[in-house]
This record gives C-alpha cells, sequence and structure tokens, in this order.
C-alpha cells in the first residue's frame, strides 16, 4: 500500500506514521526539518507507545513524488494563502484516493472540482500532538478518526483506510454522513478557539466559568447550529450544553488555535469562523455573535501578517 | 484658588499644571514617582508649549491634604478595584466641588450618593497626553475639556472653573448637557477602544479600511445610541458615519485603552464597554455586538490580572 502524506506536520505524521509501522509504504512533504527528518525520521513520544517513523521518502513537494499512490493524504492547515489544489496536484493520479484530514468547513468543495474523477474522503482528527523540537513531535492526548466519503454514502476504499488505522492501532471510525461530524467537531471549534485567541490567551477553564465567555460559547454554538441547518445538517441543540460541560469537566487546556497563536502561525479564522459566516450571510441566518467574533479574529490574523508576526 | 488633584497621572498634571501656570495653588496626589514629582515637578512636552508644573504639594493621598480645597479634580482611572468615594473623601469638605475628568458612563452615580452636599462637576477630555519617563509627559494632541454640573443644568462653580481654564491656554467648553458629550466620546471609545486591543494592537487605520472590522464599528456604534435612547440621551445617527470618516481621514494612531494595554495596565473595560451593556440589558436593548465584545473584552482584562501582567 503506498502512501503520500502531503504537508506532512504533527497530525500527518502520527497518524500516516502509525500506517507505516504497520507496513505501509509511506512517503512525506514537509515544510520544515526536510534534512533532519530525512536522516532520522520523526521522533515521536506518543501515550499510545513511543515510536521513530521512518518515511520511505522525504520530499519537499508533491511533484518530487514518482510514484503512484493509493491514498494521497493531505495534512495541511487550511489558510487562504494555501492553494490546496496546487499543492496536491502533481502526485494525484487516476487511482489516487484523496484524504483530508483538515479542520474546517467547505474544506473539500475546491478539491473536489479539482479532481472530479477521484474519489474524496474526508477526515476529523481528535487528537493532541505538537511539534516540541525540530523532528521531534509529543503526542499527549486522544488520536482518533472520523472518516467518510465527502458528499456522504458508502466507500469501499474508505472502509479499507479505516481498517489498516484500526490494524495500525488508531481507532478510525467508518461514517456515511462525515458532514455532521465536521460540523459537530466545528460546534466546539468556533467559539473554544475563537475565544481563547482573542482573550488574550484563555484557557479551557476560563470559558466555562460561569462567566459572560461561557454565554457568549452558547451564543456561538447557537448561531453555528443554526447555520448548520441552512446547510441541511442538523446537529441537536444539547450539544450546546454538553460541550459546556464537557470542557468544564475537563483538566483546563490551550486549544489548537492558542497553540498556532502563541507559536507566532496563523489561525485557520477562514476555515473555522469564516466559512460559517459566509454561509450564515449567504442563507440570511441571524448570527451578530459569529459576524462580531469572525470580525475581530479576521483583523487580528491580518494584523499579524501585516506586521511581519508570521515570518519569525 | 486651591485645587487638588487626586490621581494626577498624565491628564491630570497636564491640566491641572496649566491651572498653576496662572497662579492657582495646585496640590496633586501621585501614585508613583512621588519623590521625583515633589523634587523636579512634572516636566511637560507640549504642543502648546513646554512647561515644568512644580505642585504646592506632592502627597500620597488624600488624608495628607490639610487644605480646603475649591476643587477636587479626580483624573484616576476608572476600574473595577478602584473604590473613587474612599480615594477623594478624607479631602472632601464642605464647600469643595467634586470635579471627575475620566472616561465613561454612570461614573458620577456612587460619587453623587457618597457626598450629596457637594456639587458635582463632570468633565470630558479630549486630549493625547502620556508618560514618557518618571516625571515627565508628552502631550502630542488635542487638550480639550467640556465641563458641565452632573444632572445637567446651569453652575456658577463650572463656569468660573472653565474661565480658569480657558485663561490658561485650556480651551474649555461650558455646557448644562454633559450626559449628551459623555456619550457622544463613548460612541467613538466603544467601538475604536476596544477593537484596538482585542484585534491584537490594530491602529485607528487597521479598525476604518471599509472591512469587516469598519462594519462591526458601525454596528457597535448603533447599538451604543439605542442604549442612550433608553437613557434618554439623543445621539444622532449620523455620528455613526461622521465617526468613521474623521477615523478614517486622521493620521493613524494608537488609541488610549490600547497604549494602556501595550503598558501592561488595566483596561478600562467597564467604564467604557461594561455600563453600556448594563444599561442595554436593564432596558432589553437588543446589543448582541456589544455584549459579545464586552464579553472578550473582560475576560481578556481577567486573564491578564489573573496571570500577574498588571503586576509587572
Amino acid at each position: 500500500m503506498k502512501i503520500l502524506n502531503v504537508s506532512s506536520g504533527a497530525v500527518g505524521a502520527y497518524f500516516c506514521g502509525r500506517l507505516a509501522q504497520k507496513g505501509a509504504e509511506v512517503a512525506v512533504t514537509v515544510r520544515s526539518d526536510r534534512e533532519l527528518v530525512a536522516a532520522n525520521g520523526f521522533e515521536i513520544k506518543s501515550i499510545a507507545g513511543d515510536f521513530t517513523f521512518r518515511p520511505a521518502e522525504v520530499l519537499s513537494n508533491a511533484s518530487e513524488y514518482k510514484n503512484d499512490a493509493d491514498y494521497l493524504i493531505l495534512t495541511s492547515k487550511v489558510l487562504p494563502d494555501a492553494d490546496m489544489v496546487e499543492l496536491i496536484k502533481p502526485a494525484v493520479k487516476p487511482g489516487t484516493v484523496i484524504v483530508l484530514i483538515q479542520n474546517g468547513i467547505g474544506i473539500e468543495d475546491a478539491i473536489a472540482q479539482a479532481f472530479p474523477a477521484n474519489e474524496i474522503l474526508s477526515a476529523i482528527a481528535y487528537i493532541g500532538v505538537s511539534r516540541i523540537a525540530p523532528g521531534k513531535l509529543n503526542h499527549q492526548g486522544a488520536g482518533k478518526l472520523i472518516i467518510g466519503k465527502f458528499g456522504g454514502g458508502e466507500s469501499e476504499k474508505c472502509k479499507t483506510l479505516c481498517n489498516m488505522f484500526e490494524a495500525a492501532g488508531v481507532p478510525a471510525e467508518y461514517t456515511d454522513n462525515i458532514a455532521f461530524y465536521r460540523w459537530k467537531k466545528l460546534l466546539w471549534n468556533v467559539p473554544f478557539n475563537a475565544l481563547s485567541v482573542l482573550g488574550g490567551g484563555l484557557l479551557t477553564s476560563e470559558m466555562t466559568d460561569r462567566n459572560r465567555t461561557e454565554a457568549l460559547c452558547r451564543e456561538l454554538m447557537k448561531e453555528v447550529i443554526a447555520v448548520a441547518g441552512k446547510c441541511n445538517v442538523t446537529l441537536p441543540e444539547n450539544l450546546v450544553e454538553e460541550n459546556i460541560e464537557y470542557t468544564r469537566n475537563f483538566p483546563p487546556y490551550k486549544t489548537s488555535m492558542l497553540v498556532d497563536c502563541e507559536n507566532f502561525r496563523p489561525v485557520e479564522a477562514d476555515a473555522i469562523v469564516g466559512r460559517v459566516v459566509l454561509y450564515g450571510e449567504k442563507f440570511n441566518v441571524s448570527i451578530p455573535h459569529l459576524q462580531t467574533v469572525y470580525a475581530i479574529l479576521k483583523a487580528f490574523d491580518t494584523h499579524r501578517k501585516n506586521t511581519g508576526v508570521y515570518n519569525k
């Protein structure tokens, strides 16, 4: 089984590294640390067992890949400047299944349009993993996937991939309704990711302290549910309280957007908040809380970009 | 004429220093730099002419003041932890006129309740002045006051004070309707101060760039106007566009809240945004944009306080 992991950051290296452990031939493209990873592989400290992932090939970009991948797994951040189609294009062959392990909603549209003959799988990752040094990762929480065919419905290729992950020790749930799970994850991500950053570095506990911030999280989630409904995805209302309770009872932690922010990386303002706002505006849903948060988050991200924070 | 300036920061020292230049006997209480100011006075670089302000007395707090002030001028920040009544109480004598040169709305209520027999004047300052070193100030913009009797109506004491300021070179407009001007200043302060901070350091130009942030400024101002109406203050709707245009055409600058933020000082979240939100909620005005901004700003300020930023 041949796999190409494009933009192999912490998330990609962990999941694809597990597949490699079970014998898959995994090549990667990386943005940084290429020499080091080629020499030593990724050293991964993991709650599921430490391991070293030595990719079959360590490439700078997809055009250097000369094989036909069975699965091309894209794990880049979803940022306005990143053209994901161009990123994977050179390695997409007629039979290549394209797998997107990424945050946000609406992220598959451009890929589906560019590669109408390829099957596209959409995956949600629940994992706490981060780069702690060049070539070194720390996997400290969860480590689960939910995968389904983009657009919904059954897929043998998807079942095969889930089975491979399961065999490699990665819980991977097969679904014929990935849109639901994507919106469900977004429901949590929108309030907690955005407010953790805009509040100047809030831990989850600071947003669930029965304060105004918690009330705002509720309002944001209600608006996301309303927009999801217009996109034909039914999120039950009780998820609002479930998310608050779950987060309040969990040990305090930093959201992934806050970790990105603190490491001078761009935040996924558009994929996580902007797209919901655009859908909401398209369908005339009343979303003043979402619009307020998005306007500030976008200004925050733009200001950092324009003042050189992301070049550090 | 005896004047006591309580909490003489940059704003207080500038305005009261001008009165001292014209012969008023001005004592001050300061929170910092006491020895230095007692020895050398405030050295003030000013677009209206540099000068040194040597107070008649430099005190640590109002209880050290043994005179009867004609005017007690309070220029402290309006913060939840600061008990302004306790701050001035020891120096409030039967005939003392209390003058508040402060930001926000509703700031006079507690003072009026504590000193029912004293006349209270409420003043709005338009000035760009900041502390550039211990005992050294830089006055680089405007420098104007609007003063009126708290609660409205005519006041001879207020006219006298305005005349003193005018004689000292400080434009000081007398009004019988200070509430209007206080809300009018707030109308600008709410969007631009709050978003400059929450956007991670936005200049005024970044908030008036015909972007989502500008649209958000408009929504916030519309909500402030609605709340003002319920408080019997009529702000004309065209102030919204006037504020946007004025700000867009002015050279880019940092708001006072952003300057406070960058200098590790608390932001006046409650006086500037919180009070409008409370009034809006009391009168059942729909203010989702204000509530969102206030929740985040309050969380931001609380997080900084709790993590020791303000002890630096």
